[in-house]
């Protein structure tokens, strides 16, 4: 995959490689303390709800591949491929805005759907199926 | 928002003003014969699925704005907030390969959880609830 350095870009780059690497809390080194973060479930505020959201997420991955990375100046947009322990290829997007070398604001987008099928088949003692 | 023109990049913004504005059929003009699309629900090969996928999809579009739009020659990522009849505030993201001026690889992501809750409330005549 091209890579085009950018400032943005470099910092979501470094961030993505941390918590795809199991490296938890070298990531949170890149998120500012008060990031606001828009995920699918609602936005939350701050570096202590971001990890409470990430961190647990990050423990279930089980590969990752990115797609596509690029950036300007201020703003990067990463997509990726991953596999977690629930859901295999669960790709996400995620568009990052960076100040001062951390992430203020980022927008994640994956589908829930398939952990919501995985998580309802585990509670029902079911495989889950495609709906 | 900052756009960077690139030859990917004005291909996959033109198809996505196209499909905005509800001009599907100016939408399909930049799509390939031979498009492979990679949505939530699984593949779609061939422009014929392609638009029987998309094409309901942007008849229920009611409000859209850019998030991000970045590309290179070959491949751009845009990333877009949409309001739709059955839910609002659906964010999606793609990954567009462009050749000879036509798309012909998109991977799209987006959250097809609240989709399906409004999809079962409307069966069930009850309204959509977080889950």
């Amino acid at each position: 995959m091209t890579e085009h350095s950018t400032a943005a870009l470099d910092v979501a780059l470094a961030y993505h490689r941390a918590w795809t690497s199991h490296d938890f809390d070298r990531a949170m080194t890149y998120i500012a303390e008060d990031i606001v973060c828009q995920a699918p479930a609602g936005r939350l505020d701050g570096a202590d709800a971001f990890r409470g959201f990430m961190g647990p997420f990050a423990q279930i991955l089980t590969r990752s591949s990115l797609i596509a990375a690029f950036g300007d100046d201020a703003k990067a947009v990463l997509m990726y491929d991953i596999d977690t322990i629930p859901v295999q290829d669960a790709p996400g997007a995620e568009c990052l805005t960076v100040r001062d070398g951390k992430i203020e604001h980022m927008r994640i987008i994956f589908d829930r759907l398939p952990f919501d099928a995985a998580r309802r088949a585990a509670a029902s003692g079911q495989p889950a199926g495609d709906e």
